[in-house]
């Protein structure tokens, strides 16, 4: 069984979309399901106080991290030349159906690039993959979602950030959220089923 | 093999954001993977030509539309009456990798509920699933995106729509759109293979 990739994020263009809340949810989406990072291009120090208030109520400041960066084709270039692949989503590119198990495959680094407008026409030449999540328009958001679904199988979800303040205990019917006993030192965190890391709260 | 489910979206609390780009996302993904009515409160009629923009270009004025209504619950207990089971997707629900199966297998008619901001109490007590896409705060249209792919399991790709202007033609590395011969009339419209339909227009 081979050992889930690791994956990146980029995201381009979004001096046409300030401020938007699709930006925030390309940042979440990346966090929650398996990126270790997303660069971002003209984006503001708003968006990274977003993420550190989820990342201090959620966990994650070790696991996942926002980049700003002037250059996203010096990000591109480097991620090649240390052997990573770089998957560009696109409603113009190949079939994920008939691509995924290759990526699957061949792929130990991925970097995953999104636009938020149309991304320049380099990208296409440049990416190893230009891969389609159906070939029709909707959105970059529900693109990346399916793919990283698809590259970690589903597993992303089990996955647990450190450091977290609040947990989620998944509920048929309500909101069920513990919050970490204060006097619980980080620096006995073993594992998550030690219950004494957490006060229940149930609503 | 079972058939796929029939799938609808109701999409709750637009008012508190009103004109965003996630309003215009969340139609194109509930058009773009399944879906055949997309259900909205509170959205102008501005949301409705951007649908029909995409639907003249690429199809779907016959196979998807979107309904702005005013009573969301009446539209859940409607459902409900008709037999079918309503999805609501929240992080507080239960994991969907452990319930998936069970939706597919019994459930013919899905009414998928997500929440452009926080939802009212009694969508949870009156929905048949609450579902989590992941334990994590992130985005309604991932979330969305998500439970669509599992439950057509990826067949939502190979559909297509009728009336399509341009369609495009799958590529591992350009635009690849063909647009359709003016000549042809909709009515010898048997199926996609049909090249006489397209005039090709390669990039």
């Amino acid at each position: 069984m081979t050992m889930p990739p690791s994956v990146a994020v980029l995201r381009i263009g979004h001096r046409l979309v300030r401020d938007d809340r699709t930006t925030t949810h390309a940042v979440l989406v990346s966090r929650a399901m398996g990126s270790e990072v997303i660069y971002m291009t003209d984006v503001d120090n708003g968006i990274k106080k977003t993420l550190d208030k989820v990342n201090k109520r959620w966990g994650g400041e070790k696991e996942f991290r926002l980049e700003i960066i002037d250059n996203w084709k010096k990000i591109l270039k480097t991620w090649k030349e240390d052997g990573g692949k770089v998957v560009h989503l696109t409603m113009y590119g190949a079939p994920i159906n008939q691509k995924i198990k290759e990526i699957k495959e061949l792929s130990q680094r991925i970097l995953v690039i999104i636009g938020a407008e149309k991304v320049p026409k380099e990208v296409y030449f440049l990416a190893d993959y230009n891969i389609a999540i159906g070939s029709q328009p909707h959105s970059e958001i529900a693109a990346l979602a399916i793919f990283l679904d698809r590259i970690f199988e589903g597993n992303q979800f089990n996955k647990s950030f450190l450091d977290e303040k609040m947990k989620i205990i998944p509920s048929d019917k309500g909101k069920n959220v513990i919050k970490r006993n204060p006097d619980y030192s980080s620096s006995n965190n073993n594992n998550n089923n030690n219950n004494s890391r957490f006060k229940n709260n149930q609503n």
